[in-house]
């Protein structure tokens, strides 16, 4: 049984990728990266679904991205609401978090280094996102190559392995996979705009991708929503 | 004038390369990561260091790598002292600090992506520090390429360049560069076991590192030691 590492954000995405790594037989350690995002809500998900999955192991790592701007996720920059998916698709969104992704592998490959773990799991996905440039296949294929050359492990041969299982799914599947392994989606957070209580908007790109999947399979979310 | 983004520690080489970018005639942002290490003093050398060179803008950003665990820099863990340059090069030092320049390359890409630069500088230099994986050329490399695939610029065919002009320096090398360009080594801090007034034991690898290489340009160091 090798130890995993899981980045874990507490949305519909990564909540699926811990399930799937504990699938593969990994001894599971979960790390949060609490980046300055204003909705404490998500920290909160991620808790909920790391005990729910029973990982051996969660951390939760602060990192102040907002101290660099730039972000509607981190400063006060207005989240768009009821975009359909032509105006979703037609740019970057102004939601992007400069390197995000990249400071997120980056401090799972220091956790994967102190728990001794040759693999790391990543929930991005290609499909739904396509605007985030960090969420590509050729991007997990270079952060992988550069991890094989900047840890210890890496030089003495026993590079780290990064996999992003979601990468090529749609949100219908992913949601299949989760419910496959008995993810309880309720417990998960997506919304980029929650009240005070942490109930999601509905309305913003995240809200509406995960309304949609969930409409798709026939079956209603089960997380709580501001409209309900 | 074009942007470069520079990671300052508050030691001799950032500070000598925060010289070098100057003299290439880029606008200068600095970054300093503030990675939980015990020793305030190297946080408040960057600053010295920034307000005399006079950068267009300096920023200090958090992320606690202590919640990883893993290191001398970071835990309470013995620092060596008193090792001659065979027993440093042997092993990969316990002051080493899991993923530390893969973490700090990654929010400077994040920092560069939201001031538009189109340069990175580190300090890095593999041949005092042979013991570091991401110290190598290597290492440089691959984060290059990576980050190539990981931001909007590097999606609209403007990848960031990641310079690290002391790689392949000797410590006097690196004193020289510095002192032709007007950098004052007073300001400067490379202690990893400072006391409480912020001042180097002399003893620390890095601290004898810095002293020899002071001692073969025939020159007092100038930053305060508690032997003095």
């Amino acid at each position: 049984m090798s130890n995993a590492v899981i980045l874990l954000s507490g949305g519909l995405d990564s909540a699926t990728t811990l399930a799937i790594a504990r699938d593969q037989g990994h001894r599971t350690f979960a790390l949060t990266v609490d980046y300055g995002q204003r909705h404490a809500a998500e920290i909160r998900a991620a808790e909920r679904v790391a005990r729910a999955a029973g990982v051996t192991e969660h951390r939760t790592i602060t990192v102040d991205l907002r101290g660099l701007g730039g972000s509607a996720l981190t400063d006060a920059i207005y989240v768009p609401k009821d975009r359909d998916e032509t105006q979703m698709a037609a740019e970057i969104p102004v939601t992007y978090v400069p390197a995000r992704n990249t400071v997120m592998l980056a401090l799972a490959l220091g956790y994967a280094e102190v728990r001794d773990a040759e693999d790391i799991y990543v929930g991005v996905n290609a499909v739904d996102y396509s605007g985030y440039p960090d969420c590509r296949p050729e991007f997990i294929a270079a952060f992988q190559a550069m991890a094989a050359v900047a840890t210890k492990a890496g030089v003495e041969s026993r590079p780290v392995r990064i996999h992003a299982p979601l990468i090529h799914l749609t949100k219908e599947q992913i949601l299949r996979e989760g419910l496959a392994r008995g993810v309880d989606y309720g417990l998960t957070h997506s919304c980029y705009d929650p009240d005070a209580a942490g109930r999601a908007c509905g309305r913003c790109d995240s809200c509406q991708i995960r309304l949609s999947a969930f409409a798709r399979i026939g079956m209603a979310d089960p997380a709580p929503y501001q409209t309900c």
